[in-house]
């Protein structure tokens, strides 16, 4: 019985003549990409390369749409009213799906971004804002969130695909949730030991928590980091790890 | 035999907390609305509230798409490169099009905004890259423009349909040319010689220009503008001599 | 005895070709001008006019300090590091004060806009990081805001001078904090109500809140709104009673 | 007798998560440091950052004003209104010149940026309205461009001190204009001969053009590039080269 997997990473951050992470590296390792949609990160003209690049490569396309932040690249939380939320995520959602299309791709999936991730793992009324632009937008489209989290709740209510992903170099809490940046054992830095973890999760469905105990995430996808140096080799190691190990890697969407 | 026109108008043109315009009003009378995208004007959630009052009274909706500069709302020219300005114009016609699907819907022509209109009547590099970004979405939405425009010249070359528009109140000069904001008569502003010019066009595809010389116009579209004291009163006594000299108001895509 | 009170409002609000409010009309009424900075609304063309005016009559100019948002105007609070909101509110400030001096004036005082006024009367960290934004610009600025806010007790704490200012029209809960918008007698509209409860404040220091208790505010300042239909002439109300009460007007800076 | 000149960067230039360049690195070779203020690179936070090291190292800070501009990073030529160009000169001038202040230093000169910079050369109404923005800040401040432009003309005019700067590794056209990006020429790539055009410059005034010719341009400052790969090694041999030759390296303001 073979196992498949997804990985996903998230691309196209950089903006005008700025650049972040090295997008064309990633979409050789990875099966699905969170594509920056010009909120907390991305520009048409960046869109429109990684959208090219990913169609050329096989690469699912996903939207990952942000907070309007591009001075804090979406990572500070704001108490956006629900409904303009909606809008601002079907505009990002439709402005990525149109280029990807014009590059003979599509929008296969919707994993929001940074702060928006994270508050609607908790904030149900914002969770249920991104769940609505996608529903109006295309009900057929999955959203990629945290096991557990309000986002796949409401995505599940909605009538939506919700799939779950895990977090290659993030330390887990024993409830699921993920450690705070900054705090022991927030981020797993040793390539041997993120690997080993990756294989873990998706053989066993299972990683070990910062508390030593054991959490299920049953991931469909995991996501890799790719800003940051040495995000490339470490991602390249998890693939390389994972197909060692017998897993599938294919796009879950 | 019956004349049939389009009655076209800027809306969807305020940002955030800022409104410009009474985009209600104005729905009630024209047959297309240029509707921002984000760019010079219009957010997301101001493009929805338009899109779905565009829908409920089944005006037809465009993509009126501009340089990126809400300080400057578009009426600055930008030496912006040709393939950055296609990407930009593709994700403002894609972003707009999501948003009006999602009102039951859809985009049905492409017209650009301020300074990019008066751009692409000359520049044949910007006009090929705002045809080339339609073509690339979808090669039947048509492109509304000013006859004899670069930018009508490369959506024909390019195998797009041309829409030729007037403008019911700007003044002309003898080559069918706008005249300058600022210069004599370049803008017409006694509501009862607007509507008589206005039928004027409709009915003879002429108009008299500054130097009293006849000018060929034929619209397929008449611009009525939105934003400034009285225009929407303007607007109504333009459809009404047009309506009273029995010609037909219906939108053209 | 005479008692002497400032009136404040917030000017300058448009940005670019949008406007909000009637500046040029409340600055015949107010004492002490919020001109906002470029982040939330505001910018340099209207900045610059509005100081000039200000000058003109002698009205002092405050730096309306705010979230990057132009999207949601500052009204959304954000989750943004207290450093980089030092920073924010020391660039707004500088640029504001630079443009006043360019006039003639100068800034005289700072006062949080929005959100980021709300989110300061009870965030320390915020409350801190504008406060050091404002010493480390020029110590001698007043920073005027909600009695008993941490925003008070910080710049106090810092050896700012803290003034306190009280709402004409808004509701107050019996501990001194605004009613929030929306609840019942959040916003008190009828004009001669509002102008005998400023008279009231001015005259005895003290507000009636919706509960009907009795609250000190002691207010150094009166904030009257300038962006709703009928603000101007409520502020010329509130103007008209408190001189016929024998109060004096005056900025407290 | 001794020979000094400055040694000018762009700094500054990244925004929000994004860098770009190695503005450590570059405050340990220049003079003085063109530090972005926030229209098309630059944040506060950066800003702040790079003036106080600046302040540290006793490198001169300048306004390197330009374009409202992130997504293009100001090199796209802007038919701004001139009174509205002046205000946003301004406006950056100021937020700068308080945080340099903040940290204990302040803005010694301006200089525009890239597509500011380029049309300053030739348009008078762009060139004046800069050198407006300065005069009204302070008319003590040099402004620094290239010799013979309309940009240095108006500021002498003005009473303003016009310091001119040559470039380190771009080619020049007989009449003292840059070669254009992309004709034969335009950039000089190889160190030792970028290390031995500067210091011809310094110690002869003049600089051999694109067809041979010798053409003077009596610099009192080189501006090194800080944004491409091996920008900072060369900055590194120019500033070795030119002390070799006895070239005294100091601030011009």
């Amino acid at each position: 019985m073979s196992i498949t997997l997804d990985l996903n990473s998230d691309l196209g951050e950089g903006f005008g003549v700025w650049q972040l992470g090295d997008d064309l590296a990633l979409l050789k390792i990875v099966t699905s990409a969170n594509v920056a949609c010009g909120f907390h990160g991305g520009d048409p003209t960046i869109m429109r390369r990684v959208c090219a690049e990913a169609v050329r490569r096989d690469v699912s396309v996903g939207a990952h749409v942000g907070y309007r932040d591009l001075a804090g690249f979406g990572r500070r939380a704001m108490d956006i009213e629900p409904d303009r939320l909606a809008d601002d995520v079907l505009y990002q959602l439709a402005a990525l799906d149109g280029i990807a299309r014009a590059e003979g791709g599509r929008v296969r999936y919707v994993k929001p971004h940074g702060a928006l991730y994270n508050r609607t793992v908790t904030d149900q009324a914002q969770a249920a804002a991104v769940v609505a632009a996608v529903a109006a937008y295309d009900p057929g489209l999955p959203i990629l969130g945290l096991p557990g989290s309000q986002l796949l709740r409401q995505a599940e209510e909605a009538g939506l695909t919700a799939e779950r992903e895990a977090f290659a170099d993030r330390g887990y809490r024993p409830d699921g949730s993920l450690a705070k940046r900054g705090s022991p054992g927030a981020l797993v830095t040793d390539p041997a030991e993120v690997a080993e973890r990756c294989v873990r999760m998706a053989t066993t469905g299972r990683v070990t928590a910062v508390d030593g105990s054991s959490v299920t995430v049953n991931p469909r996808s995991l996501c890799v980091h790719g800003d940051t140096p040495g995000a490339v080799e470490l991602a390249r190691q998890v693939r390389g790890a994972l197909q060692d190990a017998g897993v599938r890697l294919a796009a879950f969407s």
